[in-house]
């Protein structure tokens, strides 16, 4: 688990990277912000800062804040009851993030994985998002994604986010 | 009609609000934002940029910029084939804009419609958008929008976007 505490002070550092992109938000979404520790107690290593702008049933948009080195660990988002899973544009808007999915293995990646749960990574075609650059995920495709140097600003644009359907492959997370 | 040389000079002036909004866009999207004048061929005062990030069949995300005063006509996105019509969530990014939607007529409004075309404006309802601000339009409701003094960055965050099922009230009206 993660503390109020230590939750406190990635919003604060999630909140100074949104600032230096120029990217407002109102008190309630900063103090709203999601950690997502995955269940997994170790946030600042597998992490993910997230504030939720829409989330009805016909489409979602989200701000995703990646901190250095952080790392969004491997998953999917499945068909559900016939249903095809959330399909995904990740659009860079600060700083640079490495996104790694299916195909060509990239020869010396920029990422790394937590050491330690390595084995929980098994795609590594690399997709470096820099301001500008986006990348669109077909709905059930592996992906995960890490902050580089200064971390990384991405919106996501997306069918429904239902993270309680989503799939990851190290089987100790936990994401809802 | 709107000459090409105006299109430049309104991607241009839509760049410098963008820029000091700190979004970046690609080479390519820049040249390619969109300088909509609904085939009015009066752009600076009817009209609206758009940069279009993703437009699928579940969702879509653009960037809208209004300029100073610069109006986007009375609209709305009907039901087309039993489908429910575009629904959509305006944020403010920077600058500030004038959203009007039906309901109580606010009193001294901050926008006024092209005066020439003021009956074509029947919706009072003014929702103020200032840089963290958001709001979500039902399908089918009427709104139109005004960018403020220095105009205004707004990300449409939406359901699929199909620009030729729009309704204008304007009769005069040619959106595609």
């Amino acid at each position: 688990m993660v503390s109020e505490r230590e939750r406190g002070k990635l919003r604060l550092r999630a909140m100074t990277c949104l600032a230096q992109a120029g990217i407002v938000l109102r008190q309630e979404e900063a103090e709203q912000m999601e950690v997502a520790d995955f269940g997994l107690g170790e946030v600042e290593t597998t992490g993910l800062e997230v504030v939720v702008y829409a989330n009805n049933d016909r489409y979602c948009a989200k701000e995703l804040v990646v901190l250095p080195g952080q790392t969004c660990p491997q998953h999917r988002h499945p068909t559900v009851e016939g249903r095809p899973g959330k399909q995904e544009t990740f659009r860079c808007r600060w700083g640079e993030a490495y996104l790694y999915v299916p195909g060509d293995p990239t020869p010396n990646p920029s990422a790394r994985p937590p050491s330690h749960r390595a084995r929980h990574y098994t795609v590594w075609h690399e997709i470096i998002l820099r301001p500008g650059n986006q990348y669109t995920l077909a709905p059930d495709t592996w992906h995960w994604f890490q902050g580089g140097p200064q971390g990384a600003i991405v919106s996501e644009f997306s069918s429904t986010s239902t993270d309680e359907n989503d799939v990851f492959l190290d089987p100790e997370i936990r994401r809802v």
